[in-house]
């Protein structure tokens, strides 16, 4: 079993790659060797695994065919250019997430074409793939309506992804994530970076701004169901899926106050006290053109479970991240 | 007014392109002159209007940029590979339908960087985008879903425009046009091709094959209702159209029995008995899995309007194609 990730840097990456050394194998196959791909080298962490780092811009020529020579049996594809920056350089972010991804499919494509090789694709899409007007709870059969650029390359992405598997050509499989909390590391500046911050930095004694109001609905996961979505898509069985090969990922439907309580639970009134309300209409519109629920019936039938609580949430991002001394007990 | 026809060839393209000299204007604006392109030249029809005829792959390097830089004010984006070809050649067809849209409205883009040039451009997308399941009538926010490369390509166009639209690089509109019905000229060999084949042959008094039962339900429009379509949405205004800049087109939602009755009623029984059933189950499977009745409420909205009845369809085919004798008086 050879494993490649592209976009090994990035948060998810990072975490996939972790959990790939804990767990050794993938379905039930022992893990021979890992490729880690990103557009800047990364360190390879400590492993008995042999593992290769790679600095690679999908999107230049041949690169994707030096990357799929090696014949992986898995591709994990989470490289992307974020949604802020893909809106600012159009250009860039066309290249990296539109043409880089067909690059890979394609390269993947011609050794098919030379010998039958189909690898299991595992493509991270994201619920910037739908646009208003949505309803409360967003069915599987919703319209694409990207509201972003972002959103555009990765519906794209996402149609790529089930023209190449509907032809043969790669067993792929698409996985919409919702909205990670709590990342850890520095404030970003994502739109929907507050989610993270107003949990992350009280817990850690810092203060946050909340730049919407407490009733607003949003559809999280934390990084650690983020990383079991990946490797589950990696491994589940795929032949049911028809040509819809992109699955709305399980989530927590929670508001802004309810995160709130979760974090006066864990942490305390002090920590409460540490957010400020800063109301910022042009962020409020953003975060109201965004999903509330989705009904993710063909994911929760193939195994993938959401957090059951923002408590869980963070409860699981103090395990990973913070030193246990913070926690309430 | 200056007007570039992408697919100037084809059965739409030549009908836009004589209902346009007809016109002689579009938005109250006389029409200057006309590029008509195809991939092979063709023959200019007689005109005062300056026309120019160009044989011209959209997917070859400078191609799109040199047809661009005339500044057309409406561009008239038919040009495709058809679906029986895009799945028989799958490079071809995401070389011309794929890269050829892009390198369109990429062309489109650089010039707008360097003036602010923003034209209307029309591009005909297919009922192709949806998949399975299916409701009985397919609503607005249906997701795309192709069972096919050819629906695949449409789709990722449909994206593309709403993308370059959003960002005002073009005044892009999308229309999906219903299965078009009765095609002019010789049989072909298209899935859907029986549709006109059990009217026009027998109107002609030729036998015809009919391969699926007399319960199938479809969705049609007349080729003069698709001429229609398309110079409404030259001229419609699109400031209400938000993200979804591709809109579902009305058709006639009809069996192959009303169909028959209604040649029946044109042509007699001599007519009807000229079609000869010969059940095919794999054209049937294939016909079952597309779309039967939309709702296009937002392009009756803006004035677009189907064919009343499968005896209109046959009128109008009448009118425009065939000898008036042929017709019961």
């Amino acid at each position: 079993m050879k494993i490649l990730i592209l976009g090994a840097g990035g948060m998810i990456g990072r975490k996939l790659t972790a959990a790939l050394l804990r767990k050794g194998d993938l379905s039930g196959q022992a893990i021979q060797s890992m490729t880690l791909a990103d557009v800047v080298k990364t360190d390879a962490p400590a492993s008995a695994i042999p593992l290769h780092t790679v600095a690679a811009d999908l999107s230049a020529p041949g690169v994707a065919a030096e990357l799929i020579a090696e014949r992986p049996d898995v591709v994990f594809h989470l490289a992307a250019i974020v949604s802020g920056e893909a809106e600012a350089d159009f250009e860039k972010g066309y290249r990296i997430n539109l043409d880089g991804t067909r690059e890979l499919f394609e390269a993947v494509r011609r050794v098919h074409g030379a010998d039958g090789y189909r690898p299991r694709v595992v493509f991270t899409s994201s619920v910037a793939v739908f646009g208003q007007p949505l309803p409360p709870v967003v069915p599987e059969t919703q319209v694409l309506a990207p509201l972003s650029s972002y959103g555009t390359q990765k519906a794209i992405g996402e149609l790529l992804l089930a023209d190449y598997s509907r032809r043969g050509f790669m067993d792929g499989i698409g996985i919409r994530l919702p909205t990670i909390v709590i990342r850890p590391g520095q404030p970003n500046k994502a739109a929907s970076g507050f989610f993270s911050g107003i949990l992350r930095e009280p817990l850690a004694g810092l203060p946050a701004t909340l730049p919407v109001g407490d009733d607003v609905r949003h559809w999280f996961a934390s990084p650690r169901r983020a990383v079991e979505f990946v490797l589950r898509a990696a491994e589940v069985d795929t032949s049911g899926l028809g040509v819809r090969r992109t699955l709305d990922m399980p989530g927590l439907s929670a508001t802004v106050g309810e995160a709130i309580e979760a974090l006066r639970r864990a942490a305390g009134d002090e920590a409460v006290a540490l957010i400020r309300r800063e109301p910022d209409p042009a962020v409020q519109r953003i975060i109201e053109s965004w999903p509330e629920a989705f009904d993710p019936q063909r994911a929760r039938a193939l195994g993938f479970e959401a957090d059951a609580s923002f408590d869980e949430i963070i409860r699981r991002h103090l395990e990973d991240e913070a030193p246990a001394t913070t926690v309430r007990s």
